[in-house]
Order: structure tokens, then sequence, then C-alpha cells
């Protein structure tokens, strides 16, 4: 288990902290599912089918990607909630050994609860709710009443939930069960996993490579199969980000339509790049699964920041974008900032490919303001000059993460986390209007499209790279541009697993004029043979509130891809 | 005319450019038009139809109230819009030299813009749209391509507008006629209507009292039927105040349903208890009308801030409030803080009367948090320092009006108008977080009503003061924390007219014990014999983004008060 901590110069008893911390989580494993020799292979994805702890059964069960069948094998009682509950925390405890993903591990709760589900089905042969008896892990950010949210930060280790989070509400009466919860890096502003509670998540498919972040630890237990269905939020990245690093689906919806109340959170306050809650899954069933579930449970009665604006099944079947024939997709192929690696490059090829080969047409997009609109996001998060975290960490005393670079200098900060002088109200506000003066030249430029798409409408949806590169070593994330872009603009996003990096067809590409040092030192972390075999993910991206005919979009794209 | 100005020490020029201004819109008032003698009378509002310049078709074009019937005899052609626009051209006018209501006025524009509709009519037997042929005014924040907004700014004055705001494109696409554009208060943050370039605003029912604000100007000209529909906006009260001092209908909707894009705006940036843009008009009818056009033209293809949510008729016909029939609404009689004043509270008594005659039930609703509610949402719009007032006025030099009192000692500041320190944005954060749990705590008590409703459902709506005062001298208009609170809770609002100020049946109430300073100053200010005759209209809300609802609802509630 990894265990590295940043350097510190530590006040009185915040490490006696973190080591109680540790131990507690250490004893909510039961004994009996701790590997006795883990293997020191990079890639640790076999090791939950090869380590002998799980039996045929809890394979097929946790092995079974679409989430629709899992639910109905629940739902017609062929599984049981408490064997899909064991199955599942048992993997998650094992990849957790395996990439440090967890925070909190609450297996005997589970299985209470899975108990119950299966006595109700049993006893009026009705489901509680379309999630009946599946196991969902959520993002360390989610209040469940009675268990701690630490969200990596040592001073709130010890506070327990009073109450349950609006979502995690909505779950439970829809007859989800939860399980454990899932690693973060500190701050939660970072594409990596990283904090001084719970030490660094590792990519399962190279554990000297990141599992991406902030919902670094749903990323790397869904990949290990440890979850067929979480829940994370997005802010800048931080579902996107994780879901392409590891080779899975996820779905960042644009703001206020899933609850985010009652989560702990970072920039508290910072209401205008809104953090958005959405699921991260195996499958592409898992998303609408989700999406479904929450958008039909009114969601506005638990969380008054969401609209009014139940699931639409008009938009899913497309209604607004011929049916679903003829679409036309633009492609950004670069964002003229920072070029993509040839791997990404190649997705998109493939996904150009597919789409065409499926009767779509597929145009090349030209960004616009791509770089502003990142900075004006940027300028808005660095505007409390750093205060939100200094409180946080504060009161124990722990250091500030500064690198995710294992042995890193601490004075050798990124440059997208170098702290700002703070702003004034006043200056935060010319940069919320400069915000909504970008947003609304991004989608007249888009709505123009319609002349040239051939179908009489706007481009049905943007293809996208998630990260100019695939997952890195630890420590070489750097800012999300690719992702935060359409924070900016409250777009709904998809990503989708595409291909592995392949040293052969994915050969480094010649050097191109670089556009910055940026651009130049991305060219040079390419190395196709340590590179190998990581996931690459893109992102499909609608327009705001778009959510229903995103989803089904994007099981247009994932159809299409595995018919290649 | 009035035209007050405040007390100044002024920087070179800036008298020349308001007389120049004024000089401008005096050349554009027809010399016709222009009535001969003024009586001296303080109810204005027969003046139109006696003053000699209207015809009786005229009379009978713009005396009629209800939107839907011009709406039809345009679209029929009983009514030609030439003759229609020129009829509420005409009495605009004649409005304006009685209360100083009007900013922009193009008559020739709006005539050719008819004639145009007209010809278009009589060519295809087609209206463009279901406004075709209708005058619509607008608070001088809308941008109209080519003409001013200067909203009351000298700094302003010349700058012509290069697009339409978003609404008004919607408003001309749809077939709407525009004519005038209507006065605002300096700043816009005022219940009441004065600024250095345009003067004040009075009010026709008693040219002595404030016609409100910040959209006084339309509640002037449409209580004068020089308009039977206007666009406002409203942050904290800006179309219910005027609303209600008038004796017009008004509908503030929640936010992200009505563009506000393009306009010019007080506190730019301001984005979290953001200004929402709505109609007042001369009935309930204007409200639906303006609404039902608005959301069935896809607004958020002119605004991205617009949420993706078209008119539903489902909620129109009360689909989730039981199909209109045995409705609970609660009332608030009084916040605990401001006591309403005795004719406010003889129309709650009446409204309540209305719906138990037509069998709804109506019950005492338990405020909560609503001083904490406002101060919060004040502090929000005080935490620039007033940087943004400044901002607008120091370039041409005029002076900050600091009082609406004519005469007003410049030092004598209303405490709600009285500038704060500046805020850093971490500390608006702090705000912003407040405000949610607020938010969080209202709606979670609204909800708990469904144990007492006897409906099986929360509350169906609110009905509240607006103010707890009707219309007031020049000058006495307080903080409008009756509106504001549902600004900050961001829900919908409409106000209906339901009285007038009878000195006998609303004699003073016996001294209560005060709550405060302001309660008791709040109390001596009522005078039954000088506030004689002045309208009475009260809010029904609803819950966020329940606008076809809560339009049904106001129609409810409009319907059973003829009937009393």
């Amino acid at each position: 288990m990894a265990t590295v901590l940043a350097s510190s110069s530590p006040a009185e008893g915040w490490e006696e902290k973190v080591k109680a911390k540790r131990k507690q989580q250490q004893e909510s494993i039961p004994q009996e599912w701790v590997i006795s020799q883990i293997k020191t292979t990079p890639n640790v994805l076999d090791i939950p089918a090869t380590c002998g702890l799980m039996t045929a059964r809890e394979l097929e069960i946790t092995g079974t990607d679409d989430v629709s069948v899992v639910l109905e094998n629940l739902s017609r009682g062929a599984w049981s909630s408490f064997e899909v509950t064991t199955a599942f925390c048992k993997r998650a405890v094992i990849a957790h050994q395996l990439t440090n993903c967890l925070t909190e591990i609450f297996v005997k709760e589970a299985l209470e609860r899975a108990t119950e589900l299966d006595d109700h089905l049993k006893r009026t042969g009705k489901v509680v709710g379309p999630l009946h008896g599946l196991p969902i892990s959520l993002k360390d950010q989610y209040r469940i009443k009675g268990l701690e949210a630490t969200m990596g930060y040592v001073s709130w280790i010890g506070q327990l939930a009073k109450d349950d989070a609006a979502t995690v509400k909505l779950l439970i009466q829809n007859g989800a069960v939860l399980y454990v919860k899932t690693n973060v890096p500190q701050t939660l502003m970072w594409g990596e996993t990283l904090n001084n509670v719970f030490g660094r998540t590792l990519n399962p498919h190279n554990t000297a490579f990141t599992s991406g972040g902030s919902t670094g630890g749903e990323g790397a237990l869904i990949a290990l199969h440890g979850s067929v269905l979480g829940v994370g939020t997005d802010v800048a990245g931080s579902i996107r980000i994780p879901s392409h690093y590891n080779g899975i689906y996820g779905f960042k919806p644009s703001s206020q339509r899933v609850p985010t109340y009652g989560m702990v959170n970072a920039l508290e306050g910072q209401d205008v790049v809104p953090t958005v809650a959405g699921p991260l899954s195996a499958s592409i069933s898992g998303l609408k699964a989700f999406m479904h579930t929450i958008l039909s449970s009114r969601p506005w009665t638990v969380d008054p920041n969401v609209i009014r604006k139940p699931w639409d099944s008009d938009a899913y079947a497309l209604k607004e974008h011929g049916d679903g024939q003829g679409l036309c997709f633009g492609v950004i192929w670069d964002d003229g900032h920072l070029k993509p690696h040839p791997p990404i490059n190649r997705a998109l090829q493939m996904a150009k490919l597919a789409l065409e080969k499926a009767g779509h047409t597929v145009i090349d997009w030209v960004p616009l303001h791509h770089r502003e609109l990142n900075a004006n996001a940027r300028s808005i998060f660095l505007s409390d000059g750093a205060e939100d975290y200094r409180s946080a960490i504060t009161p124990s005393g722990e250091p500030m993460i500064t690198s995710m670079r294992p042995g890193a200098d601490p004075a050798d900060v990124p440059v997208f986390r170098q702290p700002r002088k703070p702003l004034s109200a006043f200056e935060l506000w010319q940069l919320h209007k400069e915000r909504r003066e970008l947003r609304h030249a991004y989608f007249e430029h888009w709505n123009t499209t319609a002349s040239v798409t051939g179908t009489g409408r706007p481009v049905d949806a943007l293809i996208a790279p998630v990260m100019p590169y695939t997952s890195v070593p630890h420590g070489s994330t750097g800012p999300a541009t690719y992702t935060l872009v359409f924070s900016t603009l409250d777009c709904p996003s998809l990503v989708f697993p595409v291909t592995k990096v392949d040293p052969v067809a994915d050969s480094r590409a010649p050097p191109h004029e670089f556009r910055g040092a940026d651009d130049e030192a991305l060219y040079n972390l390419y190395n196709p043979g340590v590179m190998s075999g990581m996931p690459v993910g893109l992102q499909l991206v609608a327009q705001r509130n778009e959510e229903e005919a995103l989803l089904a979009m994007g099981a247009i794209m994932d159809s299409a891809l595995k018919k290649l």
C-alpha cells in the first residue's frame, strides 16, 4: 500500500492522528480478505482473479460490466444483494490493497443493508427502487450519517456526519447499498490523488502511474471491478480524468441537475463554476442507471439548487437530434495550445471512423477561446489566495502538498497550483462577467455550425481529448485544460474508453512547432514504451442541460466503437 | 415633469450632457402630442382620457387591459398594428408628461415596424408570432440596436447599442413592436425611481408619491395604460414593488428562465443572487403571454445561462397541484420584523376569503430565517464596497444620489444604502455558502408542510405582502425585505392588485410592541388620509422553477378576487 507523505514541518500531533486513522481503516478490513503475498508487477488488474480470495461466482458477479445486467439479476432474485455486496466488498478490499483507493470501509453495515433488501424482495416480491441491492461506491466527499468525510484533511478526522448528503439520500431511497468511500487529493483541486491522511492512490494498469484525480479512488476501484458504479464530483475534470486514466466510463452533468447539497467540498461558496456530481462506471449502462434514477426522483426536493427538470425520455430518444439518425459530430483534434500525444490522436481517429461507419458525419471543430475560458476559471478558483485550503489544513498543522511528484522539493510548485494574490469581491465579479461573455461567444459559435453540418442543426456533440496524454508517472499531471473548458461552459461531458497505448501504432511524432514551454515539456513527456498499455478515453460533449441526449449519443458512440 | 436632481459637486460638463440628452428626448416627442395644460391634481389617471388628445377608438384600444384580447384583435386584423401602436405611443407620451416615466422614445421606428407587420399579415394571412403587432415597453436596461441604454448614468449617454439584448431578439422574432424604454433609479438598487439623467418618476395615483423602483417607469406607464405589457428586471423586488405601488400585475421568474444576456445592469458579475427578467402588465393574461412566448422560443439559444426547460403545459394545468382543485395556500401575515400597515393586512384577509370561497384552503405560514436571508443578500450586494456604482459615475463626475427624499441632506443616507467595507473573494464565498444553507432550511421547512395541508402536498403557494406599506411619499421607501427574501431563495413571485387604501376600513391600528426602530418608524409612516386610494398588491410565491404553475395559480387567485 502506498504511504507517501508530503515533506513536512509538523505541528504536534498530526502524524499521530493519521496513524490512528490508518489503524482504524486497517481494522475495518476483514482479516480473511487480506492478500498474503502481493505480486510486484506494475499491472495489478489480474490479481483479484488470481489471488485466490474470490470464488468463481464472485468473479462472475464482479466481472459483469453491464450495470443493467447486474440490476436485472438483482431484481429478479437471480443474485441476492447479500452475495453481490459480499463480492464487491471483497473485491474492493483487494483493490484497496493493490492501489490504496479507499477511505471509509463499512462492510458490516453494507451486508446488513443487503440482507434487509433481500428480505424485502422476498417478502413483497417488489424491489425498493431501480437500484435495488446494488453496491455503489462514493467519493469521500459524500457525507453518510455517522461516518467521517475527511476529504483527506487531518483536521477533519473524527467529525462524524450528522446527516446523509442529498444524493446519498436518493441512492438509499432507490435501493442502493453503500459499502466504501474512495480517496481524493488534498484540496481536491488536482488531477492526481494524494493526501496526508490516506496517502496516494495508484493506477492499477501501472502502479507507477497516477490514477488521476480528484475522483482517483473511484477510478482505480472501478478499473479493478471493486465497484461497478461509483459517484464522484467534477469542477475541472475530476470525474473525467480518472475515467480516462483508468479505462472506465464517466459522466459530468451540467450544473444543477444532480444534488450536491450536504457534501464536504473545496472552495465552498465558489458557486459560479460549480462543482457537479456524477457517476463513474464499468459500463455506459451504469451512467444511465444513475442519471435516470436520480433525475426520476425529484432531486430538487432534497437540494433546492437542482433545477426542476425531470428525466426527459424524448431527449433520450434524441427527438431534437434527428432521432439519432445521421448525427453530425465535431472533433477537437488539438486545442491549439497543448498538442495531444499520438495515442490520443489515434483514439480520435478511431472514434471518427466508427461514427462514419455507423452512418454519421464527423467534421473538424474550430476551438474558440479555449485559452481564455481556462484562464478565467483558474483565476476564479485561485481568487481566494488559497485561503480555503489554508483554513482546512491550519487547525491540524499538516503540511500543504505542493507537488504530487514523489520526493519533490516543496518549493517546486507546478504553475497551475501557484497561489495568487487574493482578489476582492468586485474583482471576482469582473471574472464572472468575463465568463458570461466567453460562454455566450462559444455557444454562438456552436449554434452557427448549423450552416455546415448538413443536418440543419448545430453540431450534435463534440468529441475531444480528456487530457492531451494518458495517465502519466506520479506527479506529472498538468493543468486539465481539455476538461476545464467544458466546466467553464457548463456543458455535460461523457468519457468513454477507446483503446490502449500501442507502442508500435503510437510511435513518437516528430517535433512540431511548440506553442510554449508547456507544450514542449508535454511533447517530451511522451514515451511509448513506458506508457504502453495505458488506457485512452475521450470526451463526448453536448450543450448545457442535454444530459439525456448525451447519454443516448454516448451509447451510439460506444456501440459504434465496439463494432470497429 | 419632475426634474429633481441630487445636490452635486459637479465636474465640468455633466449637467450639459444631461441638458442635451433631455433636449433630445423632448424632440423625440411628436409636437402634436404635447398636452397644452396639465391639471395639477395629485391623481392623474384620468388625464389621458380627458386631455383631448386621444380618439375614442384609441381610448378603447389602450383601455383594454386583457392582453389576450388585444392580441386576438391584432391577429385577426380587427385592429391594425399601426393603429394600436399609434394609440399606445400617444398614450405613453401623455403618461410621460404626467409622471416622467420614459427614457428613449422612438415613435417613428415603431410605426414603421407596425406597418411592416400589418403588410405581412395582409400579404400572408399569417402572424409573425404570438405577439404579432403588440407594442411592448422595455425597462431602460434592455439594449436595442442603435439606441442608448444609459440606465440613468451620465457616463453612458451617447453609447449606442451594437446589438439587441437576447430578450429583445425573442420579442421581435415573435412579432412585438418596440416603442419606448422606461425610467430607473441611479444604480438600480433602489425601490424608487430617480436619476441624474432623466429625473424622477411619479406615481400616477398620487404624483407626490413614488412609482417604486427599479422598474418604476414601467409601473407608472402601465398604470396610465401607456403600455399594456412591459418588461422589467428584479434582483430584490424591482418588478414587484412598482407593480404593487401602481396597482398592476408583475411577474418575477426564478433565475435562468428568461434571458438576461445583453442588458446593461448594476453589480454585473454578481451572479449568485441573480437579476431576473420578467413582465409587468395591465392584466394577468399579459404575464402569461410574455412567459409562454419566451419559454416557447428556445430562449437558451440566445442566452446560454437560460436552462433548457421549455414551457410546460402540464405544469400550467397544475398536474402536480391536484389539477388546481382544493389547493392549500400559506399566508405570511407578518415577517416578524416589519409589521405591515392596515391596508396590506386587509388585502391578505381579502385574498384568504376569496380563495376559501373558491374551495381552497388557506393556512398561516411560519416565516423562517427571513431576517437572515435578507441580511445575506444585502451583504452580497454591498460586498464590492460600492465599487460598481463608483465605476459608473466617476467618468462623468455626476453626483451619487444618496437619498431619494426631495431636498435631503446628502449625508442622510438610509441604512440599507450605506456602503460597507469591501469584502475579499473568500469572504464573499462564505456568504454564498451561508445562502445555500439558508435556502436548504427554507425549502425543507416548506416541504414538511405536506403533513398539515390536508392535500398530501406541501403548501402549493405562499401569499405575502410585497412591501409592508403601499406607495409612500417620495424618498420614504425602505428596504424591500418582503420581496428580497424570495430573490435570495430564487422563488418565482407573481404580484396581483387586490384593493386600494380606504381610510375608513384601514384606520390606524393601535401601536404594537415594536421590534426595532425601523418597525416603529414604519408604524408612524402610516397615514390613512394621505395614503387614501393608493393601490395594494400582494405576492403569490411558488417553489423554484414553478413559473407555469404560479401563472395558473395566479389566474385562480385573480378570478377568485374578482368574484368577491
